[in-house]
């Protein structure tokens, strides 16, 4: 290729490298991916975005009928990954911005499936924001769990999105310290594949501020399936159950790199809204794809 | 400003988010530079190059006959910074880029006076390497200078090119440790204005490594007035003195981000050679900068 179209996106600071690649007749090797998302030497994102349609790629193309566009998402060390909730609202603000969809209901089909969000009409405050169905959430217990960093530590509850975390809250979120590390988190048992690690603290009524500590990747602004399981702990805490009530609970929920807001329906799915964010768009210099 | 053209390269790792304002006509606030260096939400960078016709900007038209074009650089916060010798080599491959200049001999209006650089043209290999002169060496002293890390600690040398270093010979850049912290430099009045420091090691004949910890920034993937003052130390050990024997000295040296070669001359002047790359191009979205 001469030349590579890309653009550079967030949401609420969790940054995305996206390669418009409709008819997915882009290379793209795992170097490729990570040279794009090194934050010196190339153009820096904590992972990258191909936007191919589902009906071009052999990991879509069933899910063609129902989502037209596919997020081909990549870790920044140039792995496959499943999904990224904060992904999907970048995504589909692209989708929206290129004309490749009408704003309202969008499906994305992903490596977990298809899921649906909804971005309303750019208003004159600015871009829409984005609400994402992130699916079900599950509290699989068991009682006890407890969650550790230096001297201190507090009990903790185990919330699955699809990926595990232990909710913990604490009187300051400075308690958490510098998390340059993993917290501890015990029973070891019950996270046998790893856990991700929020810190909450209240801010107001239905509305939360929070830490996270995600697998793999160390403190973070943002991650989406983290701020949907503090929603939930924080509800269940609060004696709200919208399964057995009937009625849908919002709440704020603060990360350092900006504000979300999460609705648990009654069905038991959880929503998230918030901003995406297009920063720029451009060209990768060829000289710099031919060398390296 | 409904957009704004911008380019990303870097030299080394050392990185820049690239501004071109040839007529000085753009309103850049601190505010406005640090969002763009901001790594997550807006391009991301160690600093902002913004190029201006030397006449046109009030700061560099007393230079404007020596030297075309200025180097506005600005650190990550928005702050007014001086020189950066890795600036200097991006910011002539950008002129030649545009063809805003030829090949050859270029001088550069810093706010530290007129820079004079070298860049070939480029080749089948890509583009051509750029030589910058960044000036005399001084080495004040005193002796007895002391680099601490933990437990280890190293004699050092005063090397000030400009700006001051400390350079120590170790034996394993490892055992530099995480330098997530600066060194302990002594005695303290050796460096009244903070220091730089170095950690060297041999590679080959006239061959050394670094590892460097930049007063403010913590540890770097290169720092272009280290290199060049680790060179300096180099030669001085190995009983190599231009000044004294009319013959110029070159090393390599290696920095985390990469190779520079680096010449010191008769006459005390430092010339400093590497890579200078643009990665990419592009246009700010407009709903970016009208927000935050």
């Amino acid at each position: 290729m001469d030349t590579l179209r890309i653009l550079k996106g967030h949401g609420t600071g969790n940054d995305f490298v996206i390669v418009p690649d409709p008819d997915g007749s882009l290379d793209l090797p795992p170097a490729m991916v990570a040279r794009l998302c090194d934050r010196r030497t190339g153009i820096g994102g904590d992972g990258l975005l191909r936007v191919v349609r589902s009906a071009a790629h052999p990991e879509a193309a069933a899910m063609a009928e129902e989502a037209e566009w596919f997020m081909d998402y990549r870790n920044a060390d140039g792995s496959v990954a499943e999904m990224c909730g904060n992904g999907v609202r970048v995504f589909v603000r692209f989708l929206v911005r290129e004309q490749l969809v009408a704003p309202g209901a969008v499906a994305v089909a992903t490596r977990a499936g298809v899921r649906h969000a909804v971005i309303g009409a750019d208003g004159p405050d600015g871009p829409a924001e984005v609400t994402v169905d992130m699916g079900p959430a599950r509290l699989p217990g068991p009682d006890g769990i407890v969650v550790r960093v230096g001297e201190r530590s507090w009990p903790a509850r185990n919330v699955n999105m699809g990926n595990p975390h232990a909710v913990a809250f604490v009187d300051d979120l400075d308690h958490a310290g510098e998390l340059r590390t993993a917290p501890t988190v015990t029973p070891a048992a019950a996270y046998p594949d790893g856990v991700n690690v929020e810190f909450v603290v209240d801010r107001g009524e239905r509305h939360v501020a929070l830490r996270v500590h995600e697998r793999g990747s160390g403190e973070t602004l943002s991650c989406g399936t983290g701020a949907c399981a503090v929603m939930v702990a924080a509800a269940r805490r609060d004696g709200l159950d919208p399964a057995r009530s009937g009625q849908p609970a919002t709440y704020t929920v603060d990360v350092p790199g900006g504000r979300l807001r999460i609705t648990e329906r009654p069905d038991g799915h959880v929503e998230m809204t918030g901003p995406a964010v297009i920063v720029a768009e451009g060209r990768i210099d060829p000289d710099w794809l031919a060398t390296g």
